[in-house]
């Protein structure tokens, strides 16, 4: 691909409406473009990130045995009025007639429908635990939709669902997604702490948010230190291992602003470990037992007995960690990103001297980049005729985790190659590749 | 995967609100449950068939060269007021108001926001020919949905927009879609044919309907035999190679009942090449030079003048695609389904025969299961206490491509292997993982 030819349409200062760092970089280096109030379209670049995010969301879901279906947008009021939520949702829920004058709705969160799916589905007991997941677009129509897509009105989610036959069951699946939302975070390289949280308008009596710390986020959070060293990578998928993660971050006091207490943290935490900064929500899990499926009826038979199935629901912003990962990641002083090589757009720039009437760099660039094609390292050649300079400075916009150089330096089969803002090696292709593919496995 | 634990709700019986075979699988299978009228949940099987036929449509546009980008799929009215489409396109449409009294509406196509995202990204005509595309619910709000989700409400499609200087190369963008197409339906197994048709609503002057062909389909066509033996596969992504391939399809009639001429019919094709039966509509692609971009003031600088672009858009309906080819394959008399490789939810059934107190034929069944795993075959394992006559009666309607019986009839390392439907052989497991991966390739 080269970047002549790419739609990526960069904006030479920081435009003015933008708030905060992450949707400064993403209106600057065209990665969205917004449609109307709250709403936007997602750009090539953009969009290549969201969906790297997606599939690793994907993943982790599968990996715990999650199966993936996939809900409509557009529901109907009924369920809504079944669960008693139609009423108290106010007016972030998007309401719509269709031309028969039906009452349908853009659904924000989809505990109804999977409900209804469920009861009309899964008669017995032997058919749990089941655990179901999808990753859709959502409309909250915020009153003052801002920040880009942090706090917008159309946003795309992953939201799980789980189905037991009782509380002991169901705690085992809520454990199931605790694990899984730490993998999945690490994977994106953010180190996401669990808080206990309140379950606001969802319900229930146990709740988790997993906050990523960044000075810009909009949650104050009080935590201990030593919170960040505990480990998931041995925590196997039963239910004394994942208890006993459990019990590991439980130890540590850690707490969003909604649950704070002086007293209790200055008790509990020593002053030395004590952490007070902000944080930004990139996922909330919820166990909330029969809150949905009593009124809903969902129920299976077990042993000849009725019994109200116990359910939790479980939540990733797909599209709001794009600007989660830019907010942790994003030096806006020096103008420096580098995307986490897991989910940036693309692994390398090919970054060449252009030169009028010689096309030997140009040349020199295609066969690098099918070199690399054929190591699935993906790539993007700079073919446009700025100066190094003015290409380097763009590329540390964009974050694009390592940069090539074809310049005048080059030295037989040398070339300059560094990661974002690092130092600079010489190294021949090979030798080039060999680091990206490492860095990769990590 | 187990199948007990898997989220397939089968129906014993076809459902009588279904009307056409493709609903009537889809239901009876449990791909997909009604949410609403015209508004469907894809659950785990229907889903990952809708999946892999997003990723070839994927695949074949981005071989092509488009580039893959996201809008929402609620809309400002604005620019469709611009375009003059807004009152236009009546109650098809759904109109909503937000709470900020806003004119919104769910999008039912494209055009408008696409051109609107051109016009504010791209000024030269440097930067020609862009080609977008983007894969995305869209609202159609049908006065009578029916045939499940081949004629419902909310369905899932890919549209494809493209951006010249001048019709000659518009016309080039064209024909890189059409072969495109051609490579994508090729790829679903499915023989579909180009016909010359109307615009519509879309507007314009040249357009083709892709027709594949079905005793069901809602379009009457009319066609030559030898169209059927035009082939695609030496064609090249240049114009004159892609001009050919046109000009091949253009010397046989091939028109639906819109374009219908019975004395043109009969005085171009000779009596015994004359096709004259039903056909479904699974993509649609228009030129239609500066229809948008004049209104909408989307144009370039060329040399100093300004040009307004001239645009091509094209569709496939992915989720309609789901039901076309059901439509296609399945055999409803025998109730025999047979979904393409490259599509399948799965490509093995294996099928034990389970006895009460004796796990040595789920054992068996776990070691296959990890050994086609390790060869990329995706397998279920029928763990259920039915009776094997039963079980393969139910996996034939399932339509996954091949079955493997674990039965009492195995003799040492051989196993019952068949195709649905298919002839029985007795093979080792290596045999048929290797005829399973020969098929793959295919």
């Amino acid at each position: 691909m080269y970047f002549s030819k790419s739609f990526v349409p960069i904006l030479k200062n920081n435009p003015t409406e933008a708030k905060i760092k992450s949707h400064q970089l993403m209106l600057r280096v065209g990665m969205i473009k917004q449609s109307s109030a709250g709403i936007y379209s997602w750009l090539p670049l953009g969009f290549k990130v969201m969906k790297k995010i997606e599939q690793i969301v994907r993943e982790e879901q599968d990996r715990i045995g999650v199966q993936e279906i996939l809900m409509p947008t557009i529901q109907s009021s009924e369920i809504w009025k079944e669960s008693g939520r139609y009423d108290d949702y106010g007016e972030e829920m998007l309401r719509i007639k269709d031309r028969q004058n039906r009452e349908m709705l853009y659904g924000p969160t989809n505990e109804e429908l999977v409900t209804e799916i469920f009861r009309s589905s899964i008669k017995s007991y032997k058919s749990l635990p089941q655990l179901l997941y999808h990753i859709q677009w959502k409309f909250r129509d915020e009153l003052r939709p801002r920040f880009g897509i942090m706090r917008c009105r159309e946003f795309y989610m992953k939201d799980a669902y789980s189905f037991d036959l009782n509380d002991d069951e169901a705690l085992f699946s809520y454990n199931k997604f605790f694990l899984s939302y730490l993998r999945t975070f690490k994977r994106l390289n953010l180190s996401a702490i669990p808080m206990a949280a309140d379950t606001g308008p969802i319900g229930g009596n146990l709740s988790h948010e997993f906050i990523i710390l960044a000075d810009t986020g909009e949650s104050k959070i009080f935590t201990d230190k030593r919170i960040f060293n505990v480990e998931s990578s041995s925590t196997l998928l039963d239910k004394n291992s994942l208890n006993d993660l459990r019990k590991q971050y439980e130890k540590y006091y850690s707490v969003t602003d909604e649950k704070f207490d002086r007293q209790e943290f200055e008790k509990l935490v020593p002053e030395e470990f004590r952490v007070n900064t902000k944080g930004i929500e990139v996922g909330h899990i919820f166990y909330f037992g029969d809150k949905y499926s009593k009124p809903m009826n969902a129920a299976v038979d077990f042993n000849g007995k009725k019994e109200f199935v116990k359910m939790g629901s479980y939540g990733i912003g797909v599209s709001r960690l794009v600007g989660a990962i830019i907010e942790a990641k994003y030096n806006d002083k020096d103008e420096i990103m580098k995307w986490p090589l897991s989910v940036a757009p693309y692994h390398c720039a090919i970054i060449p001297m252009i030169k009028k009437n010689d096309t030997t760099n140009i040349e020199k660039c295609n066969k690098i980049f099918e070199y690399f094609k054929s190591k699935n390292i993906d790539s993007i050649i700079d073919d446009t005729d700025e100066n190094i300079s003015a290409k380097i400075k763009k590329f540390n916009l964009i974050g694009i985790p390592y940069q090539l150089i074809i310049g005048n330096k080059a030295e037989g089969d040398l070339f300059e190659f560094s990661e974002v803002n690092g130092k600079t090696q010489k190294l021949n292709i090979e030798d080039v590749a060999s680091q990206i593919l490492k860095a990769k496995l990590n």
